[in-house]
């Protein structure tokens, strides 16, 4: 790898408290579990910079996923079937063009819904994230900045369904009962 | 701060090489400075983790701005007047509610436009990036995910002009210009 000049060390800004406990129960994307709720409790410390977050209807939330048990076995491979392709024949495609948990750098990008900011908890709707999970930074949501001038080709997403509160376990299930169904049935 | 239960060490998966060499003429915002282009040449390391990529039209850029001179002056304070509020009285706003870039964790995130991908080079258009900035991850642009449900409140986004191209120099300059005018005048 090429020689990091500095030092690239996180520094934790928060923690997520979700009714989530297990990976495999978790949804995969806040975008898909838009109306359950959770909470990050931020640090005594950084809650001066939440100042004026509550005039944002959506923030970004950045997280560290390296506790996940997802990337517990090393290195993510650079080739990876998505949790969300199914069927018989999955497709296999660069890490960089899924939003997976196993990445080079095991960063999470959450859109959520701000319902609430008391002291230091900010409550959301959208959740993705098991509890526990570290928050490394916070971003306001903003139209100019963040929405594409136009409607936009989303590559393998816009070729597959995309249901609602799916998780690794759902999504696992759905694949079974689609090979069990006709293995030899074109992948959907 | 609270400690870091596991090694948080960030991997360059490659650098972006803009025209821009001087951060004070760096365009504060990819959304604001749509049209011109750059590139992302990732390290050929993680080559084979962009299949996929070009059959998307727009992708997040994950950076880091560690490197930026406007984080040199050591922990970035948790409340300061973003680039982008001019005029004698300017807000204070807490840092989570900025999209500036001196941050707790110094991360940028910057939605791109994918012109081609070839080889290792992405290019693109929507740049902020001085020449040299370090991408630590890519992801896909998912309408799904990525678009509000609703049109969102923007917090003081909201109340101010949000000019083309602005840099913090072109700001400044704004700035000067205003309390140049009328220093009693109430900001716009």
């Amino acid at each position: 790898m090429t020689p990091w000049p500095e030092s690239s060390t996180l520094t934790s800004i928060g923690v997520i408290r979700s009714s989530r406990t297990d990976l495999v129960d978790t949804p995969v994307q806040s975008g898909l579990n838009r109306t359950e709720t959770a909470s990050l409790q931020v640090l005594e410390a950084f809650v001066d910079g939440l100042d004026g977050l509550e005039e944002f209807d959506y923030v970004w939330l950045v997280t560290w996923l390296g506790k996940s048990k997802r990337s517990s076995a090393g290195r993510a491979p650079l080739r990876q079937v998505p949790f969300l392709q199914g069927g018989p024949e999955p497709r296999r495609l660069g890490i960089f063009a899924t939003r997976g948990p196993r990445r080079v750098n095991p960063i999470g990008l959450s859109l959520v819904k701000v319902l609430a900011i008391e002291g230091s908890v900010i409550r959301f709707s959208g959740v993705d994230m098991i509890d526990g999970t570290t928050v490394i930074d916070i971003k306001p949501y903003v139209t100019a900045f963040d929405l594409p001038a136009e409607s936009p080709r989303c590559g393998w997403f816009d070729d597959i369904d995309l249901p609602l509160g799916a998780t690794p376990a759902s999504l696992r299930a759905r694949s079974s009962e689609r090979l069990g169904a006709d293995p030899t049935e074109p992948p959907t």
